[in-house]
């Protein structure tokens, strides 16, 4: 099992400000014979869906030196595990939980924003000072 | 600009057999003020085909203790690269190179079998010992 990002808990937290159920710290997933642990699970119950509505996080802090190498075993991971998702829990929607000075300074870098929108990746934006969730883009 | 992967000359000596002139080693781009870095351009011409066939390979040796790991960055990295690529130089084709042996073991499950496909990842096996190209599959 993967090291807890250091945002682990902000994110966590976050979440369960907005009502959020955390349903699995992390999310173990198998396809065929490859493990796949996800950050985590949560689920939120919205009126006139009983089935409430079911996402997975994976928490990045791009605290590493290079941000690019950071950004790239983010992309990395988001598509292999939304794959894995769309396999064995394709209702689940996967995002990639990122702090909101990165999101404002290296995210904003138009080859960044190229990948983001190109592959369709969804972003959950996160104060890890006030551990709230400051934003989510679809 | 990132350590070399410890079969570059392998792959390097493997394009230079079947023909290829190597044009750069790394190869530089930016895009806006992002810089990257694949560790080579090829360039072979082909009759009828005066501007040449132009590809760009990075070079993977999946020796890190942890294959799916190795397997996030390395999709990460061609994401990437190929979205850069597609901004600066459009008919430069990108191919993942990695070892035969890791291409029939783990590249033969079923999770990686789908990423490859879904996200029409071109790679490019070799023969770590012999030096040569195996298979190009696009």
């Amino acid at each position: 099992m993967p090291a807890k990002d250091i945002f682990h808990g902000a994110v966590k937290n976050g979440l369960l400000k907005e009502g959020w159920t955390i349903t699995a710290d992390p999310l173990f997933i198998q396809v065929g014979d490859v493990d796949i642990y996800i950050d985590l699970a949560a689920e939120k119950l919205i009126a006139a869906d009983r089935a409430g509505q079911q996402i997975a996080v994976e928490i990045k802090s791009f605290t590493l030196p290079s941000l690019i190498y950071a950004f790239h075993l983010a992309v990395g991971q988001y598509i292999n595990y939304r794959q894995a998702l769309h396999e064995v829990a394709p209702h689940r929607v996967l995002y990639l939980a990122i702090p909101e000075d990165v999101y404002e300074s290296f995210f904003a870098r138009r080859l960044i924003q190229s990948v983001i929108e190109n592959n369709h990746i969804h972003l959950l934006v996160y104060d890890n000072v006030q551990e709230v969730i400051v934003k989510w883009l679809n």
